[in-house]
């Protein structure tokens, strides 16, 4: 690092053990989110297609597609496929060709970097409010396509010199849902006094990390930010053994302490050498799956979607599996637009994505799997032990279960290092509710795997995720891992 | 490192910084080379397209292809993008939606990598034979399409636990004259006794690079895989100070000394926040690039391209630029088949690509630039300071030089620290050669550059070759990087 300058993987880990700070406790924060509710008038509604004043579906696709051309729009793939139990299928799928900026500024106060989140009312989301990143906008929204107000502190994120940038990744969304899409997780730095404006608050990592325990508090997008936050460099911090004696000298002042499982992912993402799979394994690993999977994705006029069909109020599968594409209308006092109408995907069933973790010769590793998912921007991407949602792999028969989902469904309630439910993007998902786990099994369990899975320690994890190998789901959970 | 195992990074190291071995000296590979043309009959003959026995075009689409649908194909595009002189064009382009293999295997003889490298006869080749990677097969080769034997020595890198893998990622190539097209990099260690089959040899990597000072003799191809060759790892090797110190103790029995600039190179590979930029903000340079650049490429029959019209012999430009599509007939006594005809592409003028380096604070960096060309798998790719080649940007004109090339072109020789001719891979390309420059300037010089331009050290250039962000131009470019 750079003389006189402290790494912002040490800032950020200071922030992520503690949940002191000038502002306010954390206690506060969820009071603050309640206070917002009673504050602001808010409704969602599902209406008929026919009801939607902005939403048209077109005569010779069939696609659904805003008046004005922009936002997204919802149209069909085909898909073929060589893994998994179908080899083609047709669904609808969300088609946004721009990348949004998820963003989160953050700034020093008292020595301690604070992110500033934001309270913001999703049409989809179950709770009115969720904590979200400081700006969460489509293109079309920071180019201003709806009429609306620009958000809020977007010029911190799209004029450079106004702040330092300190994480820059494009990161693939939902792959069930979005054909190609990714959003521009940011994080940056400001210097300088910037109003805190109603409906946003300054807080400790460490803060937003405990909110992470709290059903459907954080946002997923404000989780897709946080999962790309670094909080360790080898370069800086030297050795995983010296880790934790370093955080104890960071948060020293306020008696912080790692819990033993933090202490365990801390010294996961600090590893030297102590992976059971090089990194080149890891690397080779996905390169030998993209080549052996076939995944051949055409897209298709919603009309010509088979086993899928239009009713009234919704696009719904024939066999009542998968989502329903409907349409709400919504109405908000404090949003740059009072009153809209949109379409958005709503599951048939609770979702459940895990981690299945465990030490191997001390170090805590992670069990991924390729994930081939029709919205892939190559192929396959590295997904959590277990995910299920909107696609095929379903919990309601034990039968059709996925690999290790006995496992994390009866892990014993001592293994379970987390336990929460968290919710999809509410701007395009409606009460899309998805249990997250991270279970720990004993060193001698599951000692084998079967193809497609492998097990990587968090700075392997990581170290994909940065370069964007990493599906939204594992980079969800992996938000949710905290150290206190 | 596993405790009891030596990092590959540290063997490849000590095999880059000598020429002996058991086997031959340098110069015995060119006698070698030079005795495989006389040994064999090989003969590459132009003709009009109506004569190719194999290859036809499609009545409907114009597009050629082979009459198996196997190999490749020449199609069209149509590209529009906001950055560079020309927003809307259209070209052929050649369309191969599989991943071949190109592959090296290792051996440890005597305490030190070896590797085995092929004299192969390519059609498109400016020498009669290149030395080319161990295997160097499209699926169609290896599937064996066209009846021929097997490509040899393939099986050690399709069949998991022949060989230990070292290094495995897919690389694109050419974005110029492919679409989307990747190739598998592979370099395998193998721990038994092969059989050496005529037209092989084990060589050090040393020696490899010192032939990466001949002209043409060494194979883009092989380049490519060469590149992917780690030769410092931060974890086991740490600082760059103690790089130097390492590489002599590793390769001091035989005396073997790095020159000033190897020993800069390796500086490069091994510093530690030493880089001019971090590595968040080259990412989020990458991110920006993608964000901003408008690259949309829609495929077309070849037919409908317009700007270009197909004569007897050829597929070209009618203004005469970038590069015409011709067929060959070649014949060759030890090849797979023994007679066959192809199309190749072939160029208007000689190539050139070039690096500029230059100190800062002691550490080399490299300029590279964000390169938009339609095969790109993600719109933009990391490229040299400068690259003409078949593209639009052309050597003939110095008013329509590209930036850096008058710095690149009359460097005084003390400046020059890499010089030398190769050529395009001889399967797909007739004669293309491209001279390679790599010219250091003072720290002082080129101190502002241009949007799209960015300094990086190798150690940065090499974390983003490895996850395929960095074009086949610039590898090849990084592979003629001697230590020696």
């Amino acid at each position: 690092m750079r003389v006189g300058a402290e790494a912002k993987e040490s800032r950020f880990l200071r922030s992520a053990v503690t949940e002191e700070n000038r502002f306010q406790t954390t206690a506060d924060v969820v009071a603050w989110l309640s206070s917002r509710v009673e504050a602001t008038c808010f409704s969602v509604e599902c209406i008929p297609f026919a009801r939607s004043r902005e939403w048209q579906f077109d005569d010779a696709t069939g696609n659904l597609s805003h008046t004005s051309g922009k936002f997204f729009r919802v149209e069909g793939v085909r898909v073929r496929t060589n893994v998994g139990p179908i080899p083609e299928w047709d669904q609808p799928i969300i088609v946004q060709p721009e990348f949004g900026i998820l963003g989160i500024i953050v700034r020093e106060f008292d020595g301690q970097l604070c992110l500033l989140m934001q309270a913001k009312p999703q049409p989809g989301s179950p709770r009115p409010f969720q904590l979200t990143a400081t700006v969460q906008a489509t293109r079309s929204n920071f180019t201003q396509v709806h009429q609306g107000a620009r958000p809020h502190y977007v010029e911190y994120f799209l004029e450079r010199g106004r702040s330092t940038v300190l994480v820059d990744q494009l990161q693939v969304e939902q792959g069930t849902a979005f054909l190609w899409k990714r959003n521009r997780n940011m994080v940056v730095e400001i210097h300088e006094d910037v109003p805190v404006l109603d409906g946003f608050r300054w807080m400790s990592l460490g803060q937003v990390k405990q909110l992470l325990r709290i059903p459907n508090l954080v946002s997923m997008d404000a989780q897709s930010v946080l999962s790309c936050i670094p909080l360790v460099d080898q370069r800086v911090h030297g050795a995983a053994d010296d880790l934790e004696v370093d955080v104890v000298r960071h948060a020293g002042a306020d008696g912080a302490a790692l819990t033993r499982f933090g202490a365990d992912v801390l010294a996961s993402m600090g590893e030297m050498n102590r992976s059971t799979h090089s990194d080149d394994a890891v690397l080779s690993w996905i390169t030998d799956a993209k080549c052996r999977v076939g995944l051949d994705v055409r897209r298709l006029g919603l009309r010509d979607v088979r086993g899928w069909r239009r009713t009234e109020d919704a696009i719904i599968h024939e066999g009542g599996r998968y989502f329903r594409i409907m349409a709400v209308e919504a109405g908000i006092d404090n949003r740059e637009v009072v009153r809209w109408d949109q379409p958005l995907v709503t599951p048939i069933e609770m979702g459940l994505i895990a981690f299945i973790v465990k030490k191997v010769e001390g170090v805590l590793h992670f069990l991924v799997q390729r994930k081939v998912e029709p919205g892939n921007l190559d192929i396959v991407s590295v997904g959590p032990t277990v995910q299920c949602v909107l696609g095929y792999e379903s919990r309601g028969e034990p039968i059709s279960w996925p690999p290790f989902m006995a496992t994390v469904v009866h892990a014993p309630p001592e293994l379970v290092r987390y336990a929460c439910t968290q919710s999809e993007d509410g701007g395009r998902f409606y009460r899309v509710e998805i249990e997250c786990r991270i279970v720990e099994v004993g060193t001698d369990d599951v000692r084998d795997v079967p193809d497609g899975y492998l097990w990587v320690t968090l700075r392997q994890l990581n170290e994909l995720l940065r370069f964007g190998f990493v599906n939204v789901e594992a980079r969800s959970l992996l938000a949710c891992l905290s150290l206190i």
